[in-house]
């Protein structure tokens, strides 16, 4: 079978048991998520043998240890995944929630209704927790899901699909609801984004690369995921311990992920006063510093940031750093290089805390704390499936609730339209 | 100034005033809009002759009386448009609006709150209200809009937006919240099309061509509107003259809306009953009948529905006719042919009309009620900027609210992520 007429028979599939899925009960797709639960820890061995293939070809490659970690699966790791399953099956369902219900003049009883959105299409990357996470929440929706993960994953994503699969199947849900792509090549992914009519909402995970080609590629729906070039303003009267707390953690808790923070913005009134404190701690913890003029007279030995710098998302021990005059060359700043990802002010004025949060357009603004909370966990909504960056359907970190959409329900007695 | 060029002037503009427009405040807003629903009423006779110009050249064109009618403006026009910008000013204002808020177990106190979605970009066709429609909905919500109307009313649109915009402008709203593309080629649209970083969302409201197009090609994010292949299953047991009086006023009250019935599906134990009524209601008020075998043996000389009738949206006093065995024969056709836009089901049975609620995926789906219903004046939302069809973000009628995102607000007291 040709890539494309593969992708188009999964999709036919997956499309046919997204019709089964919004007749499903929430206790039997609970039932599926924790024997797909108990399935990866009773196929532990098979799933790292899978594992040891995909990491043996990586070194091959010359991936980095970065890459190779991403890659590699252990007991624990799996563990996780087991215990993530049984998170998302003990969450409430959001399938059924009447959003809104009124009556209308002429006694039409109107609901606005959360229902699945239908087959999902997940494009990702390297990490192969992504292909049992994604099919766990795509699920507990009542969704189909149809998984393309990279190619340097594909046997231990095959040997996950395959092991969570037999496991849903076996226990009432319905054949169709887990579709996985085995072929890596591109075609693939093109046809995917293509297939208007079956998939309903693509979302890709992964790179910037990943994420553009589909944004600018696809005809189906795309939720744009990732890119946090993030900021943290201080403000002169911050509690300066405070403000220093947020910056190492925003910078050091852990660098490669999007919410981490990129470049700090200083009051000039007290920039001489922080910045040394500031710049002692990071340093120590290896983070490498490119500032400002103004900055680096102050800090003297560290690199004189580009113009680039200001537009980068390093995700790296790196930080950039400058002084601003005032909040709303701070705002200026922001609204110019930010991707509308997380921002931060560290203030203790009431007015600009207030104008901070409604001046900055962005999934998630913050006062007083790490841009690092982005994230589905610390909301509290149990899972995440991504953090959307688009300001279309779904804002920032995305739970079950994003995985569905509404229709109208209405209940006339034989009205007509005058 | 190229094509390109002028619309990426327009753009930015557009993208400059979106920031202004999330700092200010309802009343100026709602000023803004009763200001330019006067300016209305005082340059009627400035907006007809502009219009004479395009009902001219229309003519000379040889547009079809139909289209030379949503061409038309007349005082009676005019004033309805400046009473649908009164009606706007005095709905709520969305914005601002904390959807949740909730506190995390360290004590972070999250909000989920609706703001603007930023640069809206309309591009229409015909019917120039839309103009104004589109204009005073996407203020309201706080956005910026580019509104790109078709070529047949270049004059008139253009009068529309010069009248409104002065006002807009003249009363405290920032410059660029309306934006006029003037060109009527289609490099315009390819432009507005690419412009990520620019407009936040793109709304085709028109035929199924434009609307196509603008999927197809656009890689900002799209809302898809418009096409409604809708259905009315009468099941057995129904209420025949509930029956026969939603069925005509589905047909007939409007046939050329995307609401409208375009077949109905009938259950073979009433269909010798209720079909030649229907028959005779319909054909006296001038509807072509085409029916399935089962249809035409009861009702003789209507023409055989051929495959292509139950995928065609008439929009026009032509009606399909199906006999179905059941109800699972009814879901069935329609998840084949329905364009997920309105369904409804008369059955006087209650677990039918549970499954008809549940199994079927369309963005309103009716019990006992005129499927012409689906619109946001009816739904009690006061205006609407058209009907999405698509499951991303807005299903459905679209009011005000459908015009805005949300942002996560974070207040903290220094919390940073273990």
């Amino acid at each position: 079978m040709t890539g494309k007429k593969y992708v188009l028979e999964k999709a036919k599939s997956a499309k046919e048991a997204s019709r089964r899925m919004t007749t499903i009960g929430t206790k039997v797709k609970n039932q599926g998520l924790e024997a797909m639960a108990d399935a990866l820890i009773d196929n532990m061995d098979f799933i790292l043998s899978a594992n040891r293939r995909d990491i043996e070809n990586g070194k091959e490659k010359g991936l980095s240890q970065y890459m190779l970690d991403r890659l590699l699966l252990n007991e624990k790791r799996i563990n996780e995944m087991a215990d993530g399953l049984r998170t998302v099956a003990s969450l409430r369902d959001p399938i059924g929630e009447a959003v809104k219900m009124w009556k209308t003049e002429n006694n039409l009883q109107i609901g606005q209704i959360r229902v699945p959105l239908g087959v999902i299409g997940m494009i990702y990357e390297s990490r192969p927790n992504v292909t049992v996470d994604a099919a766990a929440l795509c699920i507990k929706a009542g969704n189909s899901v149809i998984l393309r993960g990279g190619s340097e994953a594909i046997n231990s994503n095959t040997a996950l699909a395959e092991v969570i699969k037999k496991a849903a199947l076996d226990n009432g849900l319905p054949k169709g609801c887990i579709e996985f792509i085995e072929v890596t090549d591109r075609e693939a992914v093109n046809e995917m984004m293509g297939l208007n009519g079956y998939i309903d909402v693509l979302i890709p995970r992964g790179g910037a690369g990943l994420i553009n080609t589909v944004v600018k590629n696809a005809t189906v729906p795309v939720i744009e995921t990732g890119v946090g070039n993030c900021h943290i303003f201080i403000d002169e009267g911050a509690d300066l311990k405070m403000a220093e707390d947020i910056v190492i953690n925003g910078k050091t808790q852990r660098p490669g992920v999007c919410n981490a923070v990129e470049t700090i913005l200083i009051h000039k009134n007290i920039a001489s006063q922080i910045l040394p404190k500031i710049a002692e701690n990071l340093t120590s913890k290896g983070v490498e510093l490119r500032g400002c003029q103004a900055a680096k007279e102050i800090l003297k030995d560290i690199k004189l940031a580009l113009e680039e710098d200001w537009a980068t998302e390093y995700l790296d021990f790196i930080l950039a750093i400058k002084v601003v005059d005032s909040i709303d060359e701070a705002i200026d700043h922001i609204f110019k290089y930010g991707t509308k990802h997380s921002e931060a002010i560290v203030t203790n004025d009431y007015s600009k805390a207030q104008r901070f949060l409604k001046e900055i357009d962005a999934s998630a603004v913050y006062v007083n704390a790490s841009t690092r909370f982005t994230d589905g966990s610390q909301f509290g909504f149990g899972a995440e499936i991504g953090i959307s960056t688009q300001k279309l359907h779904a804002r920032g970190p995305m739970g079950l609730e994003e995985l569905t959409t509404i229709k109208y329900i209405i209940y006339g007695e034989g009205q007509i339209r005058e």
